[in-house]
């Protein structure tokens, strides 16, 4: 079997790979999008992917793209961040300029299948991958199979409403998953408890300068009882979510990524607490809860993972699909 | 092809139907559960299916259990009020009493699954289905395929969080979905309506008798505002747990069965507010939310479509299944 390369589009850089059908990273470049204009972003993938390819025999490639994405009809509609590529069939604009077979997935389902065939859920066959950063998002296997829904707009992971008077969501509602348990979150709820526990190590700092999520990790890992109220706090809201995902999905493994998972047990062992609390049996006493385990680089492996050959089969070998 | 035999185990009654491919029910029969002793269950099960086949060529049939079931397995692990079929495989025990292939599928699920294919999801293959009873119950079919989770366990909707201070489950956690949207749940909200508006038509009825379910429809089909009230808020706590629902499966159906779908409009219109607010383009713009159009008959048409032959294979032909 041959390889495949996976490219990763963020809003400030792309990463791209050549994945071997191990999932090894046999070669990676990087390149910044905020320095490309517009109009030059596909031209820029398209550069990308044929300097990674250079000595290495590749079946194809795929693209995880911040956005929303038609999977099956290799189709991005939407991509906030990425002005050009809009409406645009990418099979037919990169294919002539790659001259490999391209095809196209949403950023958080590539990361989610990522870890379902080469990291925290490479056993099993039914994962729920969440990834908390600046929002909450979130890609689904049940069954083997990747969860896109019908219009590959599924695995919308952080807008569940966990309490509708709730803070206010970057999705304009109140009190969803992503408005309790992201990054910003995060970084909200510090400097309230800065403000109510003034003499913490957490609420000095937030006399000195504004309090970023690392820190409050940091100061939770100091002993900082503030900064530790923080990220339990954060943690029984994602296991108030996670409880109806394991309801829901049945899952064997739930998988934890994004910046915010650094922050580890502080925010995952009262998301345990919590999922035991509510979720019922037998899918509360099956679950594992536990950090993603393949870092920044679970879309570049879930990608190449999904890339397909001209014949539609995956080119890293069938999936572990089994229904 | 042949025909199969669904059989709808309740707490009351045993349904046992003859199902052609097309799912048209060609014979039935009710037997009452309660006047039956435990330990002749399996028995009587049994006679049901040998009466109902009674003159039609017939392939195998499925039982649709409430409780928990492995469906892989074709085990019944736990089934609160079926004391005696716990931890046994069906297929050992009731093959030799009725000669053919026996399988078994959670009732909620196979409710689902009939809807899907004969009933409100006929023509799509992502469906969410809800039962609104006295608990709330579901089944989700997402690409064709039925999410039963890794234990058998899933799809259970009915015990995700809406509001962690709102009332109390029968699941013993606060907030359900089932909490707020349940039959029981309208009446006990209906009770509190009643206190408040002791004028109201519901008021005065509340004074004279126990306010059943039905009782609030009626009330509201007559224009009491009192009934109007509880029925839009219990759409609208609804319509906060399809939202999430929406975002995450991408559905082009929902499907409300059960007694309290009886309010239709009342619940229906008031939910399907909240999920234009609550769930994101574009899974908002494509999900039609109505009905389920099988009434109880959805049980034995489901678990008919879950019946396997000998050689594993659905009885009613293939499912529709595309993943």
């Amino acid at each position: 079997m041959v390889n495949a390369i996976g490219v990763d589009i963020g809003g400030t850089k792309i990463a791209a790979a050549v994945v071997s059908p191990e999932g090894k990273i046999l070669n990676e470049v990087r390149y910044p999008t905020q320095a490309v204009p517009p109009n030059r972003l596909i031209r820029t993938i398209s550069e990308a992917i044929t300097e990674v390819r250079d000595g290495f025999e590749v079946g194809g490639a795929c693209l995880a793209v911040p956005g929303f994405v038609m999977a099956a009809e290799n189709k991005v509609i939407f991509a906030p961040n990425l002005h050009e590529i809009e409406n645009i069939r990418l099979d037919e604009e990169m294919s002539p300029l790659t001259g490999m077979s391209v095809t196209v997935e949403n950023d958080a389902n590539a990361a989610a299948w990522g870890e379902f065939r080469f990291g925290a859920g490479k056993d099993v066959d039914h994962q729920v991958f969440i990834t908390l950063g600046t929002g909450v998002g979130g890609g689904v296997i049940t069954h083997g199979v990747l969860l896109r829904g019908a219009q590959g707009a599924g695995g919308e992971l952080g807008h569940v409403t966990l309490d509708p008077t709730g803070p206010r969501c970057g999705c304009g509602n109140h009190g969803c998953l992503e408005a309790f348990a992201s990054g910003t979150a995060i970084q909200r709820r510090a400097r309230e408890v800065a403000n109510e526990r003034p003499v913490s190590a957490l609420g000095r700092l937030a006399t000195e300068r504004h309090v970023l999520g690392e820190d409050v990790t940091r100061l939770a890992e100091e002993g900082d009882e503030a900064a530790v109220a923080v990220l339990e706090e954060t943690g029984k809201w994602l296991g108030i979510g996670l409880a109806g995902f394991v309801n829901v999905f049945n899952p064997e493994v739930v998988a934890i990524g994004g910046g915010a998972s650094r922050a580890g047990e502080f925010v995952l062992g009262p998301a345990r607490d919590e999922v035991h609390l509510r979720a019922r049996s037998p899918s509360r006493d099956l679950v594992e809860i536990k950090l993603a385990t393949l870092g920044p680089e679970s879309g570049v492996l879930g990608a190449a993972a999904l890339a397909r050959g001209e014949d539609g089969e995956y080119i890293l070998g069938p999936s572990k699909r089994v229904a």
